[in-house]
């Protein structure tokens, strides 16, 4: 059974889903913000598990689309996505019946609970990253086979580009142009989908596991706890399973450029209890890979979490500055994206990085 | 009456619209080729005449968009324009009752051609520009108020896109990034309009004009004649009314760049027949402004053509290169390029040259 999400659920639910945006997927606070004012004007937003999604639905997942700096340069105008949402229905000649996130990390996570406030939709507890991925085509979806386009794409301005592509390489392609275009960052309608293949091709039951993630943090801050200690605690009573500290330190170095429409770089972070050994993160929006010189202690699709060593704040890619105290956090990706299918769109090649995954609880600690 | 082009017309016709081209519009040979094709096979390409066009047809223009540079690299499969119109067609609920080129010259008054033979459909003698232009907002229609959205644009991969712009310049900021994504040129079906609004917003017989252009350089090639003198007469019997040769010379120097979706740069051509002082043409896309030193000779909207000095053939510019022997001919443009408004989109300001337009019948011989 699916439920109404309460205004004390935004806090954990933006919390946790910057814990799933891995750095990327857009700061959520923006989101919550937006979120909060629907809300507050009466709106309501009802969550529905992915078991309840019908054979007749029509889900048309929402997203923004960009990179994280522009986005925190450019406050959304609200409407965006809904009217992506609108213009696809009308390109297709049908109604979405509920939306559903792309990713459910970051921002991201987020957007689809607006759309459904604005448009009176329910949405679906689940999603087809399992967290942020920067690339139209790095979800469940594209892996089971579910065409991405036709999408709609909306820029702040009201502009719109419906989408047709041959494939979801090139749906990300020519899509990244026209967010470029509109100010590097925009706002979609994409893989529309029937209830069998939603079901079928969704990771279940992510917007929970970000709730669930943010609340135990928050609990733990509130009660003086170990706010690493109860997320690593929370993560195993999820299909995550697997949680662990990797690294704590200081950051000594950033690198990083608004490039072909992503935030791209790097983060160093000097141990700062043991030897000063190095770690470097790579990230394009979302963290890649996190290397000790030649250890690989995380890689995509598992999960590599930056966040405040005091109280689990997750730090996205376009806040990491110099000076910054930090755990570097590991967490296993669900099941459904360490498949050979999966790994060849999520693993690290899939980013130019010549390197095998390697599933974090087995990666040296 | 409209008229139905015949074989012998074509060699004609794309050597008048690549005069019309100034320098610009894509190469019409290959068009040419295309179109030969299209008529081997049995299809015929009827003309009419822009008066005839009813109230209640709908008049759907087509061409290409992008850096000839790209187009002469990459050949077109064919369809993609009429692919872009009939994708067009279905987003706006109606069939077209007839295509009209938006720029006659280049390429691109072939390609309307090519279109109405695949698919049936009368092609408009009449065009917004009169000659070539190198943004989609610098046409009759735009001055006119027509806006040019809902438009298509198709790739060669057969992607494509359905544009909604808020207006004609955010249009040609997003369609040119999608173009440049689908690797330098497309194919757009644009500026869909009702036929009272094509017959007060177009310019009337531009497709005759180059059919005569073309039509007066071969026959004085043909009996040995000087071919710029029968071309300058032949604009004298058109709405041009004046064109007279600017500059004999040699190609010096060529500076050009594919950058932003456009072929970029100038050319100098130094007199041979004077003391020896150059002349550089400003290009984009298009030649835009001819200037010996302070003295601007010839600037938009009128057409800086750059032409054989001995038969009068067209170079564009991205077949510009050292030692070219050319003649630089002006060409005035028809009077509805030359209102107030119409010189704020087409002036030699509207491409950042700091230069009040003179008509090129009153500068300095």
């Amino acid at each position: 059974m699916g439920y109404v999400l309460e205004h004390k659920d935004l806090l954990d639910l933006s919390l946790g889903a910057a814990i799933l945006g891995t750095g990327g997927g857009g700061d959520p606070c923006i989101g919550r913000l937006m979120l909060e004012r629907e809300m507050a004007g009466g709106r309501r937003v009802e969550i529905v598990r992915l078991g309840e999604v019908a054979d007749g639905d029509h889900v048309i997942p929402t997203a923004m689309m960009g990179a994280p700096t522009c986005l925190i340069e450019k406050i959304p105008r609200g409407d965006e996505c809904a009217l992506s949402l609108r213009r696809l229905e009308a390109f297709l000649g049908v109604r979405a019946t509920c939306t559903m996130p792309v990713e459910a990390g970051g921002m991201n996570a987020i957007v689809p609970l607006i759309v459904g406030a604005q448009l009176g939709l329910p949405v679906v507890d689940a999603d087809g990253m399992g967290r942020a991925f920067p690339n139209l085509y790095q979800d469940t979806f594209h892996v089971h086979g579910v065409p991405g386009t036709p999408m709609a794409i909306t820029g702040e301005h009201g502009d719109t580009v419906i989408l047709t592509a041959c494939d979801n390489f090139r749906m990300e392609w020519i899509a990244r142009g026209v967010t470029i275009r509109m100010g590097g960052c925009a706002h979609t309608a994409e893989y529309p989908m029937d209830g069998p293949t939603a079901r079928r091709s969704a990771i279940d039951g992510t917007l929970s596991v970000g709730l669930a993630l943010g609340k135990a943090v928050r609990q733990a801050n509130e009660k003086h706890g170990d706010p690493f200690d109860r997320l690593v605690g929370a993560v195993r009573d999820t299909p995550y399973r697997h949680g662990r500290v990797l690294w704590t330190g200081k950051v000594i170095e950033v690198y990083r450029r608004t490039t072909e429409g992503f935030a791209q770089g790097w983060v160093r972070i000097r141990d700062t209890e043991g030897p000063g050994e190095t770690l470097d993160v790579l990230f394009q929006n979302e963290n890649l890979v996190a290397r000790a010189g030649a250890r690989v202690l995380c890689s995509v699709p598992d999960l590599v979490c930056i966040l405040d060593r005091e109280d689990a704040a997750p730090i996205t890619t376009e806040a990491l500055r110099y000076g910054q105290h930090v755990k570097v956090v590991g967490i296993a990706a669900p099941p459904i994206l360490r498949t050979p299918e999966a790994l060849e769109v999520l693993g690290p090649r899939a980013f130019g990085v010549d390197l095998d995954f390697v599933p974090v609880e087995e990666s040296a600690p």
